[in-house]
């Protein structure tokens, strides 16, 4: 691998190899000393030109317990926002000597056109480009529900899987669509026809505008994120209904089989698209996803840099 | 120790240890070679929900100097400033490994309301709370106070610390007032009475309006800024008439005892409560309150995350 | 050297010196294992009280090549946006134990101001004041054309360089004035008179304001960067008009001798004061300035802070 831009783009065998790479690296540097001296002297930029700390500060403690550099570009008052083109950006980027830029970018396609530059010999990796794709957020999804729910097995074969809420909006629903399939998972999406895209009809998944009836088939429900300011009658009438028809909540709960979770790629709207007792109950591993994310984003930036060199080799 | 949340909380042999502690570290790590390797591995979140560029960079100073990663994770376009919860911003960052969360919020109490959380298991750093606390800069101002003037003794028994200005709305005199006092100091509060804070005849302090009568028995006096945007009729008539009565100057200098000292937590307004030749004389210990603060955050990371080890440990 | 204030405080020799010292480090400090431990323990604050996310993270990449940390204060935000004087706020950062301020500011004199102050014992770093100088932009800028053009010589004798372009409000123009002639090339700067500071006959270099009869006998062409919120007709027309009198472009690049080579300190604005192809042909060294940037501020660093010691002495 050199670049992460789409699940798309990765084998199945290349995502499997991260997650079993984030399993040995959440083994190895779990403890007090969590540091790994794997990539000491690399430069690891986050370029972010969309706000988002959680993915950013994830990315960057990943980088920094393999004692990699991590130098933060905003957006914000950047050349980027005085009219820089993204390619020039990210040429200088490199030739300050980054390693890898991490770029989240509101345009759909952005982190494959930094890749596909001529000028750009390091590693590109998409944390999230506008409605496209956001893999690495798929890749800790898959990485929790496999750590749970598939005991023994390399891939998610027989596992079924809800996704529920703005598909149509939602880069980490497209990429977990792609990926869960691709493991072998059966996904199921569920929305009001409003926050389907379409041409849903030829995704590998089955679509439900009914919560209720799907629910008690799932091995996880994973919640999408509603944005308040999507919030019109375009899509819904308001929240109180959203949350009625399409919001996860105790009663729902208990419908659920006695072994199956709850995930959020966070942040939550507690209230909205889950009550607070939902996110808080025994079946969440909303916690864990954030926890996995970081061993998952080592794997990441591991397999891209170091990706010859052995693990955890002392200091 | 397991969170440092307000000096209210902390006993006085707590607060002498930490004293102890940060000048122990500022003994070790003195010289070109500043960094002590004691907390290399851990990583601290400097969670800033409200602006403060001093504090923050004196807490990643201090950290850094422990060989500590740091992560800033400003509000500003954070999901915190999308609506997130307190509760769930800080359980993500401990989620992603976070040793350690300093908290800056304007909400008094949140710190407090962090570390009751059940699901924080590390732990919390109050840097400043609303109107409440603002523990590390107490701790700081005694540290300096005991230095210049308890030759030889461990506390502050038998000094007098006039506190001068905006009492009403700061922290910094509230948890002066609770640790002077615990450490043996007798405090005079100094303010006009609408910059008094109600009940505040229950406080174990003497109040006066008269700046003069008190400057001559104080060994040292600390002048609070005053906020700008506070400077309404409504407290006071205007930045003359505040100067006049309440402003540190060169005649006030003259009256006080040879040995006495002037500290300020900073930023300055020059000219409003303090004059620029009061700020800069001989007397003025403000920059000496600006070093000690690292060394005593650093004691206060080090009992909180590493009490048990050994201090300059060789790398 | 104590501190880097600007070019013409710089005697020739120490320019020299700066520019071996970066040949030398770029050669020990390239390959996959780039980190150099001259500065460990090291304090660097990046004071930048005017956007600059280019040079910011140049400085950044830099010193944290050489183990130093660093700590960004930017001034949104921060007690200088607060009215806390420059001065205050620099001396803050040194008592919290920087052992270098590279500062950025909208006023001229701005570094100087800090140098000069009684109180400041560490390393001040201009790294661009209003519109008076960018010094270690003009090194970098050196750097690249002596490795390009001064075969085996030391200086740049018997080189032409043209600086084409709104010289006027250029720091970089200036700065590179006094280096390079001070290392003995021969500068004509190109540009419209309105465009020209006043009292430009006492520098010394030419002036011409007819790119085309220039382009012909340089050795190397520097375009500078035209600041949007500038373009007004109070200095030319039209953005059309300006490019197709001041603009480089493929006719233009025909024109140069074969050996002759493009620069810009970026971030460029392509299609205005440079064509894209021009930005991209094989005579540009655009992204080499910025590699070499990294370098030249390493050796900055290193001389400022480290002078006396071997250049990388093993960990």
């Amino acid at each position: 691998m050199r670049h992460l831009l789409s699940i798309a783009d990765l084998s199945k065998s290349e995502a499997l190899q991260i997650l079993n790479t984030a399993e040995e690296l959440a083994r190895v540097s779990d403890g007090p000393m969590k540091k790994l001296p794997t990539l000491r002297g690399r430069t690891i930029v986050n370029l972010f030109a969309e706000d988002s700390t959680r993915t950013r500060i994830s990315f960057e403690a990943a980088a920094k317990r393999l004692s990699a550099d991590v130098i933060n570009f905003s957006a914000k008052g950047s050349s980027l926002s005085k009219g820089e083109s993204l390619k020039d950006t990210a040429q200088t980027l490199q030739a300050m000597g980054a390693d890898a830029v991490i770029i989240r970018h509101s345009a759909s396609g952005a982190a494959q056109r930094l890749a596909d530059s001529q000028w750009m010999t390091g590693s590109v990796v998409n944390a999230g480009d506008g409605t496209h794709e956001h893999p690495s957020q798929a890749l800790l999804d898959a990485f929790t529900i496999r750590k749970h729910l598939a005991h023994g097995g390399d891939d998610l074969t027989g596992l079924h899987i809800a996704i529920v809420g703005d598909v149509l909006h939602s880069r980490v629903a497209r990429s977990n669509v792609l990926l869960l399939t691709k493991l072998g998972a059966q996904v199921t999406l569920v929305a009001p026809p409003t926050l389907l895209p379409v041409g849903v009809e030829s995704w590998p998944v089955k679509v439900s505008y009914d919560f209720d009836s799907v629910i008690e088939s799932v091995d996880a429900v994973m919640m999408l994120r509603i944005q308040l300011e999507r919030m019109t009658e375009l899509f819904f009438p308001n929240a109180r209904e959203y949350s009625r028809y399409f919001g996860l909540n105790k009663d729902r709960l208990k419908l659920m089989k006695p072994s199956a979770i709850v995930m959020h790629p966070g942040p939550m709207n507690r209230g909205l698209e889950i009550t607070a007792d939902s996110a808080d109950s025994a079946r969440s591993v909303i916690l864990e996803q954030v926890t996995n994310g970081v061993s998952v984003r080592m794997a990441i930036l591991y397999l891209l840099l170091a990706g010859s060199q052995e693990i955890g080799a002392s200091e």
